[in-house]
Parts: C-alpha cells; structure tokens; sequence
C-alpha cells in the first residue's frame, strides 16, 4: 500500500480509538469522584511500569511493558470491558477480545497491525518477562484504587478476599514486591471492611 | 535511601498522579460527549506517536517520545491546564510548571525523578527529533478533537483560523506530513464555520 493510503489509515486509526475514553470500568478513580474509563486507566498503567520496574522480578524492557500497556486494552473498543470477578462474561470475553483485535489493528498499515497485535498476543500469554510485569501492573492497579476509595467496585458486588487472590495472584510472577504490596492492602481491606474475608 | 524508601515513594507517586484524571482540558472527546481530561489526553498523544513515527520529518526513538507524551503533562496537576489561546494565562504558565515540575518529579527516587524530569524539560526545550515530534503530537490532538467534534473548543472562544496557525506552526517541525493535514483540516474548519477565517 503507497505511502499515503498508510498515513490515512493510521489517522483514521487515531479517531477510532478515541472511543476508549468511552469504555467504563467498575474502578474508580482514587477520590472515588466517579468510575474510571478504559483510556485513563491504560495511560496510568503504561506510566506506572516505568515507575515500578526497578522491583520486576526480572529485568524488563520497560519501554516495551509501556507499549503493550498502552495497546493492551483497545480490544474493549470492540468487546467492552469485562470485570475479571464477573466469571460468566470472563468466560465469553476471551473469544470477543480474539475477533476485536482482528478487527482493532487490522485497521492500521499492515506490518504496523501486526507488531501490536503481536505485542497484545505476547502479553495475553504472560509467558516473557515484559508480559509478566505488564499484567502484575495491570492487575495491581485496580487493587490499588480500591484501597484508596474504600471499595469502589469492591462493595456493591460484594469481593472477598480469596476472590482477588483467585485472579490476582499473577501480579507475583511480575513483581514479587508489588504482590507482598498487594497482600498487606487485602488484610487492610478485610479489616476496613471493604473486602469480604 | 533503601530501596523500600523508594519503592514507598514509587507508590505514592501513583497514587498521586491519579489526579491528572480530573485535570479537564478545554478540549473534547472526538463524539463532542464531554470534555477531555489530561490523563487520557496524554495516553491517546502517547499511543498516536506510535502509529505516527514512519512520518516524523527525522528518525526518532518512538519509545522515548511515547515516555515524554506519558509525562508532558504531569506538572498540571499542580499547575493546572492552560488553554494555549488565553495568551493571559499561558504566559503566567511558565513559572508556574517550573515549579510544579520540582514539586512532581521531586517526589520519585532521586535518580528516577531527575530522569523524568530531564526528559520533560528535553520536551519543553523542542530541540531533539523526539521533543519536536512529541510537540507535534501533543499539538495536533485538540486540532484533529476540534474536526471532528466540530470545534467543541474552538467555537466557545472563537478561535481563528491564524491563533490556530501561530500556536501550532510548531507541528511542521516534527512532521511536515501532519502539518499539511493540519492545514487541510484547518482550510475545512473555516469552510464549515467551527474555526474563525
């Protein structure tokens, strides 16, 4: 494709994805003002890695845990966002996530689609150090935000302890300090009463 | 300071950028739904700097200019958003995010906060290939909102077609392939009566 058809698309491409700051998760922002959206979430992920990856686990091409950051969850354009403790849409989500981000970066110049969906595939898998790192982020933060606005999306669907533990543990195999993190802010939250025990 | 100090400290900072989520720009969403705020402001130039790098006027280090897009923005949450046409404001600006940049990267681990804080400054400073494309980026964002949300921040305060011009010339120093859009864009704000001639 020439030159011009690829600038086109990638501008094009650049409005699509506006509509991420539409997508609305159960989190809320750390004052608790109101839910957070897709966009902000993705942009506080991709920074807090560059932030927090002197405590991976492993050493991490940092530059590269933020890129997949940032890309990671424009399939929710297509497929919406799914709250991870909500097992029967999680269930349906993954097939939905596959055939969005055909259609999300299928949208850019070829080689282009192809390297982020590959990054997306690479961090979906969770099997290379960048990828390990980029979900422990992904997975602490909403921990984080509930502790900060008092069970936010922890109270009304009523989260127990084990139930984050069930899908959170992973942030261990990014970043063993973060998880010991992560377990002190679930004891609090089971003490304060945000959490279920 | 150890390195639970700084990992303390790391974590306190991200929970202390979460403010950039209620930093409201002038600007809207690309649907003219609502107003946009910094933090996903600044994951959507980060993100378009990825797909936009094959047209900068210069090779750049895509990665470095999606870190400096993940931070430019940051000293607003001590400094406030600016709108670049109130010349009142923007020219009182200046000092003020000088000393927010102190107060906000101050906050890191030393060496952390002083490399952040560099690669702001690298940004302001619009001398690198990377600051000029970041620039370019972070410009173009509220032209291309404003076409396609038909000058929700243009026609409030009757921006014309030249303030548009003299505030973002800048664009054709770090791509002159989105400069000749931005133009095209420009020439069809004018025709459709969101941009002043």
């Amino acid at each position: 494709m020439s030159k011009d058809t690829d600038f086109n698309n990638s501008i094009d491409f650049i409005a699509y994805i506006d509509q991420l700051k539409s997508v609305i998760r159960r989190n809320g922002l750390h004052d608790g003002s109101r839910a957070e959206n897709t966009a902000e979430h993705s942009w506080h992920a991709a920074i807090s890695a560059q932030v927090l990856a002197p405590f991976a686990n492993e050493p991490v091409d940092v530059d590269k845990v933020s890129r997949m950051l940032l890309i990671h969850d424009l399939v929710e354009i297509e497929a919406g966002d799914t709250f991870i403790y909500d097992e029967e849409s999680a269930a349906l989500q993954e097939d939905a996530e596959l055939k969005a981000a055909e259609e999300v970066f299928g949208r850019l110049p070829v080689e282009q689609g192809q390297a982020l969906k590959a990054l997306w595939e690479e961090f979906e898998a969770r099997e290379t150090p960048e990828a390990k790192f980029a979900k422990a982020i992904d997975r602490f933060m909403p921990i984080f935000s509930n502790t900060k606005n008092t069970g936010y999306s922890w109270i009304p669907y009523k989260i127990s302890r084990q139930q984050v533990i069930d899908h959170c543990w992973i942030i261990r195999e990014g970043s063993v300090k973060l998880w010991e993190l992560t377990e002190k802010l679930l004891d609090e939250g089971v003490k304060n009463g945000t959490l279920n025990p």
